[in-house]
C-alpha cells in the first residue's frame, strides 16, 4: 500500500461520498420549493408569472449549493493538486 | 492485497453508496413535488397546463442532483483515472 | 484471502447494500404522491384522466431514481469490470 | 477462514440485510398509499372504481422497489455468479 | 473457529435480524392502514363493505413484504445452500 | 473459546435482539390502531360492531410479524438446526 | 476467560437488553392507546363502556409484544437450554 | 481479569443501561397519557371519574414495562444466578 | 488494571450514564404533562383543584421510573454487592 | 497508566458527560412548560395566580430530573467512594 | 504518555463536550419558551407585565441546566480534584 | 508522539468541536424566537415596542448559551491551564 | 506512509466532507425561504416587490454559510499552510 | 509520522468539520427566521419597516454563531497557536 494508491483510494471515496451527501439537502430543498410552488400556483393562477420567476430563482439559489458539490468532486477525480504532486515526484 | 484490488475495491464500494445515498433525497424530493401537483390539480383544474410545466421544470430540477450521482459512480467505474494510472503502470 | 476473493466479496456486499438503501426513498416518494392522488381523485372525480396522466409521469420520474441503483447493483454482480480484470489476469 | 467460507458467510449476511433494510421503505409506502385509499374512499364512496383501480397501481409501483431488493437476495443467495466462480476454480 | 462455526453463527445473526428489522415497516405501515380504515369507517358506515375489502387486499400488499423477509430467514435457518455446500464437502 | 460455546452465545445475543427490535414496529402500529378505533368508537358509537371487528382482525395482522420474531427466537433459542448439527459431531 | 464465563456475561447483557429495548415500544404504544381513549371519553361520555372494554382488549394486544420480550429475558436467565448445556457438560 | 471480575461488572452495565434506557418509554408514554386526561378533564368536567378512573389502570399498565425493567436489574444485582454459579465454583 | 480498579470504573461510567439518560424521559413526561395541564386551566378554570390533583398524581407515576434510575444510580455507587465482595475477597 | 490515573480520568468524563446529557431532557421539558404557560395566560389572564403556581410546582419536578444528574456529577468529583478507596490504600 | 498527560487530554475533551453538549438543550428549550411569549404578546398585549415576568422566571430555570454544565466545565478546568491530587504526588 | 504533541492535537479538536456542537442549538433557538416575533408583529403591529424589547432580552439569554462554548473554546485554544503545565515543565 | 500522503489525504477528505456537510443546512433552509415566498406571492401578489427583495437578501444570508464552507474546502485544496509548509522543508 | 505532521493534519481535518457543522444550525434558523418574515409580509404588507428591520437583527444574531465557527476555523489553520508552538521548537 504506496503513497500513490492511499491517495487514489481515498480520492475515490471523498468524490463519492461528497456528490451523494451533497445532493440529499439541495434535493429535498428544491423539492420544498416546488412542491410550494404548485400549491401557490393552484391557489393564485393569475400570478403564475411571478411565481415561476421566483421559483426559477429560488431553485438556482438551492442548486448552487449541490453545484460546490459537484465542483469539488470533479477536483478530486480531474484536477487533485495532491495526486497531480505525488505523482510528479 | 495489492494496489490493483485496493483500488478495485474502493471504487465497487464507492459507486454503489454515491448512487444508493444519491437517491434518498431526490426520490423524496420528487414525490413531494408529485403529491403538491396532484393536489394542485384537485384543486384548480383549470391550471393544470401550467401546473404540469412547471412540475416538470421541478422535477428536473431535483432530478439533475440524482443524476450528478449516477454520473459520478458512472466514471469511478468506467472511466476512473486513477484506475487506469495504476493498471497502465 | 486472496485478491480475487476480496473483489468478490465487497461486489456482493455493495449490490446488497445499493438496492436495498436505494429502495427506502423511491418507496417513500412513491407512498406519498400515491397518497396525493388518491386523496386528489376524491376531491375532484371530474379531474381523474389529468390526475392519473400526471401521477404516472411522476412516478417513472421517482421510479428512476430505484432503476439507477438497481442498474449498479446489476453492473457490479454481472459486469464488473474490476472483476473481470483481476480474473483475466 | 478460506475464501469459500468467506463468501459464503458475505453472501448470507448481505441477502439477509438486503431484504430487511429494503423492505422498511415499501412498507412505509404501501401503509401511506391504502390509509390515504381509505380516507377518500370514506370521503367519496363514488369514485370507489377510481380509487381502488389508482391504488392498485401505486402499489404495484411501490411493490416493485420490494421486489428488486427480493430479486437481488436470491440471486445472491441462488445464482451468485462470485460464489459459482469460486467453488468450480 | 472452523469454516462451519463461522457460517453457523452467521447463518443464525442474519436470520433474526432479518426479521426483526423486517418487522418494523410492514408493522408500522399495517399499523397505519388499519388506523385510516377506522376512521374512515366511523366517518362513512355505509361503505364498510368497500372499505374493509381494499383494508384486507392492502394490508395483504404490506405483508408481503414481511413474508419476504420471513422466507429469507426461514431459508437462511433450515434450507441454506452455503451451509449445505460446506458440511457435504 | 471453542465451536460450540460461540454458537451458543451468537444463539443467546441473537434470539434476545430478534424479538426486542422486533416488538418495537408492531407495538407502536397497534397502539396506533388502537387510538384510532377509541377515536372512531367516540364519535360514531353506532358502528361499534365494525369498528371493533375490523380492529381485531388488523390488529391480528400487526401482531402478525411480532409473532414471526416471536416464532424466529423459539427456533434459535429451542430448536437450532445448526446448534443441533454442531454438538452432535 | 472460559466457556462457562463467556455464556453468562452474554446472558445477562442480552436479557438487560431485551427487556429494556423491548419496553419502549410497548410503552410508547399504551400510552397513545390511553391518550386516545381519554379523549374519546371526554368526547363521548356515554359510549364509556363499549370504549373502555375496547381499550382493555388493545392494550392487552400491545402488552403482548412486551410480554414475549420479559418471557425471552426470564428465558434467558433461568431456563437457558445452552448455559444448561455447557454446565453439565 | 478473572472470570468473577467479568460476570461483575457485565452485571453492573447492564443493570445501569436496562433500567435507564427501560424509562424512556414509559415515562413519555405516562407524558402521553396524563396530558391527554388533563385536556379531557378540561373539556368534559362531568367526565371526571371515569377519566381518572381509566387514566390510573393505563397508567399502571405503562408502568407495568418499566416495572418489568426494574425486576431484571434487580434480578441482575442482587439474584444472578450466573453470579451465583460461578463464586460458587 | 487489576479486578478492583476495573469494577470501579465500570461503576462510576454505569452510575452517571444510568442517571444521565434515564432523566430525558421523565423530563419530556412531565414537560408535556405540566404543559398540557396549564392550557387546560386556561379553558377551564373552574376545574382547577380536579386538574392539579390529577396533574400531581400523574408526575408522581412519571416521576417513579426517574426514581429507579436514582436508586439504581445509587446502590450501584454506594451499595453495590459485586464490589462488596471483591475488596472483602 | 496505573490504577489511581485510569479512575480519574473515568470520573472526570463520567462527571462531565451526566451533566451534559443530563441537561438535555429537562431543559426541553422546561422549555415546553413555560411556553405553554405563557400561551395559557395570554388566553386567560384572569387565571395567572393558578397558572403561575401550577407552573412553578411543575418546573420544579422537571427540575429535579436535572438535580440528580448534578449530584451524581458532584458525588463523582468530590465524594467519590471508589476514588477514595483506591487512593488510601 | 504519562498519567499527567492523560488526565489533562481527558480534562480538555470533557470540559468542550460537557458545555458544547449541554448547550443544545437549553437553547431549544428557551427558543420555543421566547417564541411562545412573542406569541402571546401579540394575543393579548394588556398581559405583557405577567408574561414577560413569567417568562423571565423560566428562563431562568431554564437556563440553570446549561449553568451546572458551565460549572462542571469550569471545575474540570481550573479546579479538578484528580488533576491536582496527580500532579502533586 | 510525546506528551506535548498530544495535549495540543486534543486541544485543536475540542475547540473545534465544542464551537460547532455549541452553535447548532442556538442557532435553532434564535431561528425560532425571530420567526415568532416577525409573525407577532403582522399580527399585533401596535404591541412592536414590546416585541421587539422581549425578543432582543431573549435573543440575549439564548446568545449565552452559545457565548459560554465560545469562551471554553477561546480558553481552550489561548488560555489552557494544561498546556501551560506541560511545556513548563 | 510519509508525512506529505498523510496530509494530503486527510486534506482531501476533509474538502469534501466540508462542502457536501456544509451543503445540508444551507440548501434546506433556502428551500423552506423559497417555499414561505412563494406562498406568500400567492397570498398577497401585490405585495411581490417587498418580498422578492426580502426574498433575495435572505437568501444570501443562508448562502453565505455554504460559502464559508466552500471557501475553507478551497482554502484546503489549493492554499493549504500547513501542506505548503511540509513540501517546502 | 512525527509530531508536526499529526497537529497539521488534526488541525485541517478540525477547521474543515468546524465550518461544516457549525453551518447547519444557522443556515436552518435562518431559513426558518425568513420565511417566517415573507409570510408575515404577506399577511400585514404595511408593518414591512418593522418586519424588515427586526429580521435583519434576528439574521445577524443568528448569524453570529455561524461567524464564532468561522473565526475559530480560521484560527485553527492561520494563527494556531500550538503549531506555532511546535515549529518553533
Amino acid at each position: 500500500m504506496d503513497n500513490v494508491t492511499l491517495i487514489a483510494i481515498i480520492s475515490i471515496a471523498t468524490a463519492g461520498l461528497t456528490i451523494s451527501i451533497g445532493s440529499i439537502g439541495p434535493a429535498l430543498g428544491q423539492g420544498k420549493a416546488v412542491a410550494s410552488a404548485l400549491a401557490s400556483l393552484a391557489q393564485q393562477p393569475d400570478a403564475a408569472p411571478t411565481i415561476t420567476r421566483t421559483l426559477f430563482v429560488g431553485l438556482a439559489m438551492v442548486e448552487s449549493t449541490a453545484i460546490y458539490c459537484f465542483v469539488v468532486a470533479m477536483i478530486i477525480i480531474f484536477a487533485n493538486p495532491f495526486w497531480n504532486y505525488i505523482i510528479s515526484n
